[in-house]
């Protein structure tokens, strides 16, 4: 059970965020769903806020990356009804916020990558995108999206 | 009908942009049209250049978002022949150009989000990653591009 | 061939890069491949690293683009057997490492669009984002994500 091995690795699954008004935290079309981009919200506060390479170092960023894909799984459990039904977790777009002179945005994605191949396996193998940004919703330090193909 | 809708709402759909050399506007694939990055184009200038909080305010910005959503869906009729195919506005990547320090992209993005859901109810729905870059294009405020599911 | 049009042009396929740890360099999924984000390494070296706008002059930046598209096509070679087997290259997002002030991220891009176009006719016509960024990894001038359709 992929939630066990959350807990498992001193993980929690969130509750999926409330939809907003005007657009959804996830969305399937087909057997494919595209996640809203999401920070590293733990019970409504951004866990980790600022730059990485400035007030943030390179591990505080690969925790936050590693919360935004727990973020990612909880609202593709909703509308998957259990993470068992995730076949494949295909892209991952990493934008870290970061300093003009960071560039370990990789080791900083690994906090995602490394926790979804532990807990999926070749199925959480995905291809991926991590790049600097200037900055992000409210100052998180983190914003990730996900494409999951599920069954 | 969605284009007297958006006529009712005071904007006006523009004509969809010529091909370039080097890429299309937007591509259609099986049922999904990926529209090419938008800007707030409006009859050949750029509207709204600059770099929200600094040069620009957030709801210059939020503006701008509307306009980069028009764009798109123009260039999506372009291929559904009617914007009453759309079946699903799926996804959006909104980029906000803005100072290093701005960490209001939620609130620049609704301007594309709430026009949708105006426009489209429920069928204008869409999972949404909104992130702070940099630069854009010709200092464009903001570009959008879209995934939209067509019949 | 696509292979020998590549020679023609003076390129080179590279060999496609091992898969890393936590993520793959691009994934198969039904018809379609999303590559990781490419960055301008030949012969395991970033050969355009830096800021375009500062360190880095647009046509060096448009000469980076072009070797992360060659990097793309050699990552989706690897799951397609053959560049003949792309039905269509769908969609390319463009991060161009680059100061404040730059806004020319299209003509950077174009180094990577214009090839595809030149390699493979209509079938290499994709919509595109082209983008700024404040960093990128191991500072690479500029990095391409693309999704194919392939027979």
């Amino acid at each position: 059970m992929i939630e066990e091995k959350i807990k498992r690795l001193g993980y929690e699954l969130p509750d999926a965020p409330k939809p907003l008004a005007a657009y959804v935290p996830a969305l399937k079309v087909n057997d494919f769903i595209y996640t809203a981009g999401q920070v590293p919200f733990v019970k409504g506060e951004i866990k980790y806020a600022g730059k990485v390479g400035k007030e943030l170092s390179e591990e505080d960023g690969k925790k936050a990356a590693a919360i935004c894909a727990l973020n990612c799984l909880s609202v593709v459990k909703a509308l998957a009804d259990s993470l068992e039904n995730i076949e494949q977790i295909v892209k991952l777009t990493v934008f870290v916020n970061c300093s003009d002179n960071f560039t370990k945005q990789p080791f900083v994605a690994n906090g995602a990558s490394e926790l979804l191949v532990e807990l999926f396996g070749e199925k959480g193998k995905h291809a991926r995108s991590a790049v600097g940004v200037n900055g992000l919703p409210m100052n998180a330090a983190v914003e990730i999206e996900m494409i999951v193909k599920v069954k």
